[in-house]
């Protein structure tokens, strides 16, 4: 086998083992009620509110290109470490250490610059401080308040969830997005409002 | 509502109504053979295939900017036009206008100039001239198959699909990357070896 086509059986194995992706299911649900989503649907929708709303980021010179690379990858350690409930403070506690050995696995299964630049953009992700990051994540927390909106309030009355705790978890938003974060307080008031979010 | 709000809120009804995107189902099933395929799934997934293997395509100077744009929206239209199979010849005739329409009525959900830049992407690819676009369609037909060969050629065996099809159909792989059509023509080699795919 010659080193490229080592190179492109490495790369092929990681993009099969990825498939798996579509095998891990969040708490939210899609719009339309019918079941919960899976982390690859989850990714796709980020990617597209990336590339949809990146105008409006708190820092105006945002790399589009690195924002799509961590968002696409953002969530395939789940295969390995399972999806965490935002508001879980106990599986949260060993979450960290889960996902680090995940992704040592998976992105160790490609050609080694191409692990190491991939694991760089999550780690990247992880630590939520570059502008690309925090906006990254701004979209990460948005996206499933949305669905959950939409969803008529479905996850956060299954879990007992209230207005103040998804305030509290969500105000982060503005560090990526004030204006995203504006609109993240409007449909927090209008599930209030319209009684599928308790206040407190 | 200011010029900004009200910007958003288009840019917001366009990515709720894309959730659609994940009740569209495909001919292929997913590695696991559990269930079908979804669009927003398959989008996500040549995402990550595009920034993993975007170094194999023919054209050296690709901008993978572009190609993460285009695929990320590549299949929105069919949330209004539905999946056409890839084999299905007879849907196959009226497939153009059919997406045509939906890209009109999805894109124009946008401000007008996302809705244009938004439209160019899709047309571009749908066009399959542009380095970027030949290495979309590229994974765009790489994909399947490869899902397909991982299920244990379901789909081929359920719409009675033959070797010489799939070489046929898929031919224009090589079109964006021949490393990735000498895999391919691999895989086709492999589903006929194991009794997969039939010759012909």
């Amino acid at each position: 086998m010659s080193a490229n086509q080592d190179r492109l059986a490495q790369q092929m194995a990681f993009i099969i083992e990825a498939d798996k992706l579509k095998n891990i299911f969040r708490q939210s649900y899609i719009s339309d009620e019918s079941r919960r989503e899976n982390d690859a649907e989850h990714s796709w929708h980020l990617a597209l509110m990336a590339i949809t709303l990146y105008e409006h980021a708190n820092d105006p010179d945002l790399d589009l290109l690195k924002i799509l690379r961590m968002v696409i990858i953002h969530d395939i350690v789940e295969i390995d470490a399972g999806d965490t409930y935002i508001y879980d403070e106990e599986h949260k506690q060993d979450q960290a250490l889960r996902e680090q050995q995940a992704a040592d696995r998976l992105f160790g299964m490609l050609p080694e610059d191409q692990a190491k630049s991939f694991r760089a953009d999550w780690d990247e992700f992880e630590a939520g401080e570059s502008p690309e990051a925090r906006f990254s994540k701004a979209i990460d927390r948005l996206h499933p308040m949305l669905l959950n909106y939409l969803a008529g309030g479905k996850t956060w009355n299954k879990h007992g969830v209230v207005a103040t705790q998804v305030h509290a978890i969500n105000q982060k938003i503005g560090r990526g997005s004030d204006t995203l974060w504006a609109y993240a307080q409007d449909l927090i008031q209008k599930s209030i409002s319209e009684g599928i979010l308790p206040a407190k």
